[in-house]
């Protein structure tokens, strides 16, 4: 039996069979591989930096103890579910129950898989907004749940005017408007750190928008996942969907991360909060899914929330955040591109419209077939040495014009590394027109 | 909105939805709780000890590096690809490609879950051997698929003799029967690793029994999943089931694991090894399941491999786990209680037939109405304060008679813990009839 026919008789689930190159790949990796020097790499929202010192410190005490090395419980380890409750239970407004309305997962990408697979059948339709983090598309259809589409709409002046992110918006009619009695759950990016988690934009949705989502979803009995893993870089004050009303409470799953918070986003530690008897189902689906998530780093990650405010991090991180942002941000000033000044997270979006690359550039036709952003991110990987996101890649072929003009950058790195970045992407100035 | 109506209304999708109590919570969780001194704990497969030093160092110095704590490439760190197939190739008999041939998973379990994900559409039937690890039947119904059961037997002598476990026996013409159109994978549990990972029985299959085994796969097209996760802990040689032929090669999956190997089940490092056309639809499933797996504790593990030979690690786990082993198994001598040794792993099954409860002891009811070897669980628990796990959870209904009796223990324990197990389980001499 040849191999080939060996791979044909072994066919995939469907959920799977579709293997098309993403975003990820064919920037960071094609692209960035076949340059000489290496690549600065803004792509991904890695940080460039380790976690701060007393958490590294409480990992490493934690690996000289037998009980953190084996199983942690399915739902998490208690000391860091106490150390959640008592971290958010203040942000919450009500006493979180440790043992029932917190779920610690693999990461925040397996505590929405669990969301989706406690609540979402085959055929249910779950609403994402656009722009949408990739991830969440194909967690959804592992659930066997269709994706409805509502878009989040950029400013009119994006083009020309830096541009405050809450300036991009959300038409309550069109969202209205996609709700079917099929609609199980709504991706409610309904916060900064939504909109920042690896898409482009850092909008806050203000209080009256949350309002006005969450009344749909009450009329409707909407479940919500609200995605707050940015949670503690806002730079703005904002909401949480969550404490809006009891009515509201009782549909809302919130999920959080670790590895956003501390710096570490290989430690895939996160969790979910929410009322009992949402929290009940995530935590079967999640023991399903991976059984229990890794011990010495959830003991690590409960140190630091129980220090995290006796030494400022929170404020600290906050601040170095914004230092790097404005950093950054001078090259866009000097060059006079407009960019989308993020209400949290670390992504700075800038409008490229002005930069033309050659027309008779030889990309290879897996880009030249794709959206302008993309031809331009690969143009700027190999001749300016420097890899962001293309934003089109968190849209629909419908509506990526809406995007195909901007490029996402994660500012998440060392100091050193946004100044050479900068000082290469001072080579733009030329293509300027 | 009374909060029960909240509840009635965001019902949960039918793959969790039924959340009985498991045998770990009921035993360990539950009844633990109620007694009033500890309970020692030989239930969960859980090593009593740590990892070996040299991987805990090398997990420490990871922490302190950068790229260790960031996302990891979603197939795994080269550095573990690379060092699980310098492990591995010589087993295989075949150099493994780290690049296409080896996946890292977040757990064997995880790793299990992306097979089931990666080839089992709704509908589609599995075969598992009874009996079965339970995480298995929710991991396998995950993906939509049904669970077909063919039994193990267990030795007709087993009551009254000391039996290897290499007597429990499959009947072929049984698992034939079994096969359909629908059939897409079997769980073969057929070398001893797999018979040991959180089931009663230590057996190795003979290599006789895998390639009739692989004949009925090859001849139905079935994708084998061969869990391994024991394979540095056997006591008598074994085959991999994958090397017996290049047609059964080419639909075999097995699956590892880094906990398992080093002593650090909380971990959550495993892989899935295969030929390139099996294991990209896995990786395709993990990205979708998880995204990445936890960075620090991949590259300790990548180190554990690269030095596990030269510090002479394997062989001094087989002897100890042999010598714990031996060290337990006094008190059944000792007792005159039959148990069935087994070829690999770290698991005890005493067939406790001949200890006689007291019949009017006050069970709640969810114990009394379970299995005699249930019910001895709790009592053990409760009158002699060792916790066990009672073998029929891993058998269907049917079948669970065959089990009853038996009561399995891990001896994965620090010495002293099983000197103190063993002081207590004299108790039952009392009440040996």
């Amino acid at each position: 039996m040849a191999s080939s026919t060996a791979a044909a008789l072994v066919r995939p689930a469907q959920r799977v069979a579709n293997l098309s190159k993403d975003v990820w790949y064919v920037t960071v990796n094609e692209a960035a591989a076949s340059c000489s020097t290496p690549v600065i790499n803004l792509g991904q929202g890695f940080f460039g930096y380790n976690p701060p010192s007393f958490v590294i410190q409480a990992a490493k005490e934690a690996l000289d103890r037998v009980d953190c090395n084996q199983y942690s419980p399915t739902q998490g380890r208690l000391r860091l579910r106490k150390a959640l409750s008592g971290a958010y239970s203040p942000y919450f407004k009500r006493i979180l129950n440790p043992d029932t309305e917190i779920l610690v997962t693999t990461g925040a990408n397996e505590g929405m898989l669990s969301a989706f697979m406690g609540f979402v059948e085959a055929g249910d339709e779950v609403i994402v907004m656009e722009p949408f983090f990739d991830q969440y598309i194909s967690n959804i259809q592992m659930a066997g749940g269709k994706v409805v589409y509502v878009p989040l709409h950029p400013p009119e002046k994006g083009a020309s005017e830096v541009c405050p992110a809450s300036e991009w918006r959300l038409d309550l009619e069109e969202l209205r408007a996609k709700v079917s009695e099929k609609t199980r759950m709504i991706w409610a990016n309904v916060e900064i750190p939504c909109w920042n988690r690896h898409n482009p934009i850092g909008k806050i949705f203000t209080r009256e928008e949350l309002e006005a989502i969450g009344k749909i979803c009450v009329e409707n009995n909407i479940i919500i996942l609200s995605d707050e893993v940015y949670d503690r870089l806002y730079y703005k004050p904002f909401t949480r969907i969550a404490t809006l009303s009891p009515e509201i409470s009782r549909l809302t799953i919130t999920v959080g991360s670790a590895g956003k918070n501390f710096y570490a986003t290989g430690w895939r530690v996160g969790w979910l909060i929410g009322e009992p008897h949402l929290i009940k189902y995530c935590g079967a689906a999640h023991t399903r899914i991976c059984y229990s998530s890794v011990s010495p780093l959830q003991e690590a990650a409960a140190i630091g929330f129980e220090q995290a405010d006796q030494v400022g991090f929170w404020e600290e991180s906050k601040k170095d955040m914004q230092r790097k942002m404005a950093l950054f941000n001078e090259i866009w000033d000097e060059l006079g591109i407009p960019y989308t000044e993020p209400d949290g997270g670390y992504f700075v979006l800038a409008n490229l419209s002005k930069v033309h690359f050659p027309e008779d550039y030889p990309f290879p036709d897996h880009v030249s077939s794709r959206a302008r952003d993309f031809q331009m991110c690969w143009w700027l990987i190999k001749e300016v040495g420097v890899a962001a996101i293309p934003p089109t890649e968190f849209y629909t072929k419908e509506t990526e014009k809406e995007a195909e003009d901007y490029m996402r950058f994660a500012v998440c790195k060392e100091d050193t590394v946004l100044e050479a970045a900068k000082e290469r992407l001072r080579k733009l100035k030329d293509f300027i027109r």
